[in-house]
């Protein structure tokens, strides 16, 4: 099993400060999307390694795009509603620091 | 071996008109991206499984959506410069079809 | 003046529990962003009125949509920081209301 | 009259390889959507001078991001049939410049 996940550059360490995590009420839920998100990239190599018609693979790949940004926003909400909010609640440096991290993500999600 | 692919709605089967796909000259590279695409979902879904820290999955996933749209841009400009075209100069209805196609593939990527 | 926003279907008369916009603290900051915003659009009429070249439209849009985007993201946070950590500190359904609106904010720009 | 444009680093003065653009046949309906879009921003501006509601103007700003790629995908289709496809058909240099052009163009429009 290899992945290829991006390095970490920077550590994010959160575990202290974050310890069960937001999503993890709904893990059953969120193992069932990103196991057809991972069919999905498995299809989409199929169709290219089949060299099936371009505008399918193209279909495809927007269908997965979509599954990652609905799969995104999950996390995302859950995210604020726990982590956020509660190092908000707690207040000082922890709560910024939380708050600059969820919109730095954000960010990055609306512009990828 | 299981995909997650959407149910094709429509037949495309372009076979007929555009018997050699653009991007076969390039499939080496193309499948070596798609199986770097593949490693990513499953890192992704290891992620979860092994309940790591929200903000780290939320950059994995937007690098994947990088990847993917890359993917498209490259499946799309080769396309162009074979299908499309193609049909373009030979004109008629095949012309006018395939540009519908592109067209329409173009803003599924744009909207995704 | 005649501007041409979209409808507002549901009244989100918010004023009574959100009494301080985050983003006044930069007021002035946002006015300058938004002027130059109204002018990038000035400009892409003046360039259709103009029949300037195609490409050159589309990479003035491109602009404009980063623009755009930097903006949300810029009002979002101040919005998290302010109306959304306070509603959640005093909890119950104010605070609930605030997340779940701002996460549908979130999703709309990512899908936008 | 003041507009905000980019500066534009390369020259695109491509006149003379595309003297008719091919949005003009429909310039009136284009006239028509920037203006729209060019009010857009303008409500945009007045809202935030107004101090409205954080989420009503990131609602306003995502309808106006949904309004500017309809139109950057409707100019896009016509350039890629005029343009790109006489281009194509009298090959050589020309055809590649200009399918290079788009594709390069159509990436801006998919990572904005």
């Amino acid at each position: 099993m290899n992945d290829s996940l991006l390095p970490v550059t920077e550590t994010t360490d959160d575990s202290g400060s974050c310890h069960t995590h937001g999503y993890l009420g709904d893990k059953k839920k969120y193992l069932a999307r990103v196991k057809r998100i991972e069919g999905q990239a498995r299809g989409i190599h199929r169709m290219v390694d089949e060299e099936q018609y371009c505008i399918d693979i193209l279909t495809q790949i927007a269908a997965l795009t979509s599954a990652l940004e609905g799969l995104a926003l999950g996390l995302l909400d859950d995210h604020l509603r726990h982590c956020v909010v509660d190092a908000a609640k707690s207040g000082g440096e922890e709560g910024e620091a939380k708050l600059a991290e969820a919109s730095a993500a954000i960010a990055r999600l609306v512009r990828s």
